[in-house]
């Protein structure tokens, strides 16, 4: 059972993690873009030229840079990474196509690579054209190392108020490889990818129609079922690299892309937690499972709807262990749920089964949702599928925060 | 154009829109449900059996007077309406029909009616059992009066800041008739009836399957185009009641049903965008124009998706014209949407337009947002079909009103 808030035992969540896999240099700087003058360009670069996919945001409007990224990722083929914080490139039309492409340009001329190997990615303010003078000189300044994952992961953060960055080894053929990486989420976050960027590494020699299957698969279980506000941005992308810096014949059979496929979704869903955890003005990670729904599909659609909902979101904010808004919330799923067959629980209580409410005293459901992780349990009665989503609660400091913080 | 703040000119919104067609009589009392000690049951009763029909919540967990309700309004027969308000009566099971059934009985032997005459509903707290020694108290401390809509209308509130009440009179065979009626909203708005509740009341001679197709027709374009916060609630209803009482030949033809329809439409719109500008701690109306879409579906998709991103809402209560997030949202709706093609509004400002910002100062664009009315109108260049969403904005006033409120 890893569908939960603990990170998986064998997950490394040390600094460092985007460069932990062999063959991997990477660094950041301070341009200049942000107003803060804190870190906001990361380069990454492989030794090699790497076997690549990615995952790009479902919003209808993409921000330039990934149009750019659809081109030069469509082969497969990836040596080096550019990317900015403070200026998210969108909304920019043909000028902020032409400065994205350059901004590839510039990252490829740091790399030895082709421009069309060099995958570039903004966030932040929507709407104003790229500083590309602080592009160019920012991206001269990075000087790549091999222990450079941290500072990547730090130079990529926007609203994050802490880092995100996980790892773990898993063996194939014999061989030992590792798949790490880094995220940045905090605001806009929900299912199919919202403000957010994940960068995922790994030594293991897989080639890219095996990677494109795989991360498609870790997403739609990981970074797809967490919501911070249900707003889904132009620019979120999850890009994974594999350089085959740890030798070995490729991964292909089963047995060897079984082992590979759960380390991923593994170093995936630590990244996810951890977004959904540091959801902006957040206080406490929800962590919504659905259990016997007839479908895997529904059961995702019932634990979006739940940690998506304002109502639900706001009470939990409070303390108060609001089962009602829950079901409300999941009937608005899409799914015709018997509320006869439905069983929900809040941490270790459950409040109504059988249509009805079981009368547990509020004082101690209340007892369910006092920490930073409330765990929610819904049985729908429908069949054997089950899926967990991951949220945050609903504070004064999310609208705050939004009212005054121009992206 | 109709599709915008302003009331409609004929629109009568003076109290008592709920008993002013002919032969309507109601009535409220404080029967103690609601803590506040405030009203919190109405009774409606027509002197004679009316046309009925009804439209009820999307979400899948209905609440158990909408179940009893469906079953009463299924032959187009209804002559009395029962409400109380400080308790939904939802999530009850089986118990919650059994005193939704007995809450019809008490209805019908007032109003002299049989039981599946009678039509009953609740809003309020979710998963606590009726007080059904206070609800028939209640029910028979009420004298339904012509004057008594007002009462009505106020009974029916929780968290609305004031009542919504709305009429309108049309001609139909050289005859005059009136349509009004009244609705309570505030928390968990949106699309497809959230906790909401309207009830209206005409004097024309309409019949049940007429009434039906032209009430779902105008709940498409007025109550289900509203959003306060994305959450759409187990109880929501709303009731059309056509007693004849008017006389005449029934209004069956075009000639007669199109100022019928456009009446029905206009109380509804006004009523709908009553709850929208009263959402709980709104500060602002959002209006939210999409037009040159390819079809009304998609034009209709888009200005939900806008009217509900808190991102955007969250914005706006500051005054920030955050053009980008109402781009971001829009391109959240599920439509393909090219922004080359696009130009987007703020007011009299045009903000994007052709794929890239307009340049206009961050001052001027902001005078657009200052007011009560934010007026946003975003061209797909598509095609030629229009929609328009209402919503309101989110504030800090929200998040503690809905952690505090036990629902």
């Amino acid at each position: 059972m890893h569908d939960d808030a603990q990170p998986d035992a064998a997950v490394d969540s040390s600094p460092g993690a985007l460069t932990r896999a062999r063959g991997f240099k990477a660094g950041a700087t301070t341009a200049g873009i942000k107003e803060s003058h804190l870190p906001d360009m990361g380069l990454l670069a492989s030794e090699t030229v790497a076997a690549a996919a990615a995952v790009f945001t479902s919003n209808a409007l993409w921000a330039a840079p990934l149009i750019v990224d659809a081109e030069h990722v469509a082969d497969g083929r990836i040596q080096t990474v550019l990317v900015n914080s403070g200026n998210a490139n969108a909304a920019t039309g043909e000028r902020g196509l032409t400065d994205a492409r350059r901004m590839a340009e510039i990252a490829a001329a740091r790399a030895g690579c082709g421009a069309d190997e060099a995958f570039v990615l903004s966030t932040g303010v929507i709407g104003q054209y790229l500083p590309m003078d602080l592009i160019e000189a920012g991206a001269n300044a990075i000087t790549p190392t091999a222990g450079g994952g941290a500072a990547f992961a730090r130079a990529i953060m926007t609203t994050d108020t802490f880092p995100k960055e996980a790892s773990q080894r898993f063996e194939a053929h014999g061989r030992s490889y590792t798949i790490g990486g880094c995220a940045k989420g905090a605001g806009m976050i929900h299912p199919n990818m919202a403000t957010m960027l994940a960068f995922l590494t790994t030594d293991a020699p897989v080639e890219a129609p095996i990677l494109r299957a795989q991360l498609r698969e870790a997403c739609d279980r990981t970074f797809n079922m967490i919501s911070v506000d249900g707003d889904t941005s132009t620019n979120d992308t999850v890009l994974l690299l594999a350089n085959g810096a740890g030798g070995g014949p490729p991964i292909a059979d089963a047995a060897a892309v079984n082992p590979f496929a759960m380390a991923l979704e593994a170093v995936c869903r630590k990244l996810a937690i951890d977004i959904a955890r540091d959801g902006e003005g957040a206080t406490k990670l929800i962590v919504m499972e659905v259990g016997s729904a007839a479908s895997v599909g529904e059961a995702q659609a019932v634990a979006r709807s739940v940690v998506r909902s304002p109502l639900l979101k706001a009470a939990l904010s409070k303390g108060d262990p609001n089962w009602g808004r829950v079901l409300m919330a999941a009937g608005n799923a899409g799914v015709r749920i018997d509320p006869s067959r439905c069983r929900l629980a809040i941490g270790e209580r459950t409040l109504f089964a059988r249509g009805e409410p079981t009368g547990v005293p509020e004082a101690q459901a209340a007892e369910a949702v006092t920490g930073t992780v409330v765990r929610i349990r819904l049985e729908l009665g429908r069949g054997e599928a089950a899926a967990t989503a991951w949220g945050c609660d609903l504070t004064e400091e999310y609208v705050r925060f939004n009212a005054d913080y121009v992206t």
